[in-house]
């Protein structure tokens, strides 16, 4: 059979065709994010992107990862607590009037201890990389709005740690009297490099090293591709100091958005740690597959 | 001579008519802030306010401070740079058309070493406290959206230091996903303590305990007024990590909105530092007395 692989963020939806093979037959995307829907715009928004992928005459099911499942999406897909199988947490039904799909969400994960955390979208990622990976033991870095740093052992996500580095950026870059100073895209990576071990080294710099963007720009004439980095690389680098026991003398595997995972991946070779990259979208894909294959025991 | 001081800042105007024996005739307030106008408005603005306290027949001088001496105010008054006696800067004439006043607006102060660091308004609040405690040695700081750290010896700024800390707090409380779950104007106070130890102890925990406070409403169910006051005081327990050598072992006036000087008041204490506290709106008046004085010679 048919199934329909779905990832569902805040800010965007995107859906593949997948065929009994395991082929993928068709793939479309829309900036139709759960963030910007009513709880019943849902499912016509879905219809709209998959209509004629359809059969009129028998069900295709739909495995749906990311926000969608928050309290605030389609239906909540409870939390699954650490340390768990991400492939083999629960389905979640989503309510769904037309007679041609089912709906299935899957479950972030949740942690209480060392700290409370919670990840939604990202245990599908981890899932499709352990898909390919079945034997991998080390750390997985998701850099994005909120990064996550996620410890895998025998299969398991055993701890992980959310550090909201990229949304910082946004909210001091867009709302904060330093935005007169980081405009544009300009980018010094000799500063961004710069900044990162400033904080790495001494964390408290960071509250005393950003308003001298503001004043070295006043004062000095420095350039807003030099503050826009330093921004960035002060952020990052407190991270680093904050997420040390996940990546002292690990193996990071960088899963995200090719132009961050270059900044992370510079920073970390910088401190001597072995990192490697997967492509996003094919895990989400893995991660998505994996879980078809954990409800219906399948994937042909 | 009558003479009139204008403390004009980003979001609000202040004037105050002071007679020739240096008494308050009558006071003014607006929320014209200099960040609401245009350059052709500052002039009207403060005429508004102050019309029926002047002279037709004769000049009256009005001494001003704050942002309205910014690059985007009435004129810049360019900074002065430390070591300097704040008193003693130098008074930027503003274009002015009313022949009934003259305006002079008082300079910032920038620094280049240790940090690069600009400053004002602040400088006339130093200058107020320092002609009434004329022998002062020690630290002001002067809690706000921008904090200053200011070091005082023999009625010089020595150095200073700004932390961001308040206009943190409202860019991460307003424009982050923590919005969820900081909004409201509950408090807790054990919250905020203990969050001023975490990160006074190991600055970087910033970066790991921040999406904590979403993670801890979405699991645990913490209530609001205990993350927002976590959220403040992991800023203020990362602010005074970084800023230590300003306030370990000396003693500290604190000039500032009463309820946030209470919270670093209790924290600073806790840390066995003496502090006192000197009221804003006094220290004001009395550094534009005092720049009045400068210019003219005389205070009667």
């Amino acid at each position: 059979m048919d199934w329909i692989a779905v990832d569902w963020g805040t800010s965007s939806l995107r859906a593949w065709w997948v065929g009994h093979d395991g082929v993928i037959k068709d793939h479309r995307s829309s900036d139709q994010g759960m963030g910007t829907l009513s709880s019943d715009e849902f499912e016509p928004t879905l219809l709209g992107l998959i209509d004629d992928w359809l059969t009129p005459d028998a069900k295709t099911q739909v495995i749906a990862c990311g926000m969608i499942g928050a309290r605030q999406g389609w239906v909540e897909a409870s939390y699954t607590p650490v340390p768990c199988t991400p492939s083999q947490t629960h389905l979640t039904t989503a309510p769904v009037s037309d007679p041609r799909i089912d709906v299935s969400i899957l479950s972030g994960l949740s942690q209480t201890k060392p700290t409370t955390d919670v990840m939604r979208g990202e245990e599908t990622q981890i899932s499709g990389y352990l898909a390919q990976h079945p034997h991998f033991d080390g750390v997985i870095c998701l850099p994005g709005t909120h990064t996550k740093w996620v410890h895998v052992s025998a299969g398991e996500v055993i701890s992980f740690q959310t550090v909201m580095s990229g949304e910082l950026f946004a909210a001091i870059s867009q709302h904060t009297v330093l935005r007169h100073s980081v405009s544009g895209d300009d980018w010094d990576q000799d500063s961004f490099d710069t900044a990162v071990d400033v904080t790495l080294s001494r964390p408290a710099a960071f509250a005393t090293e950003l308003f001298s963007l503001r004043a070295s720009d006043l004062v000095l004439g420095q350039s807003h591709g030099a503050a826009r980095a330093r921004l960035s690389g002060l952020l990052l680098g407190m991270e680093l100091a904050a997420t040390k026991p996940y990546w002292l003398g690990q193996i990071v595997i960088l899963i995200g958005a090719p132009a961050l995972c270059d900044l992370y991946r510079a920073s970390l070779r910088a401190q001597g740690v072995m990192v490697d990259t997967a492509d996003a979208t094919t895990v989400t894909l893995a991660g998505l597959a994996a879980a078809y294959k954990h409800k219906f025991g399948t994937l042909e």
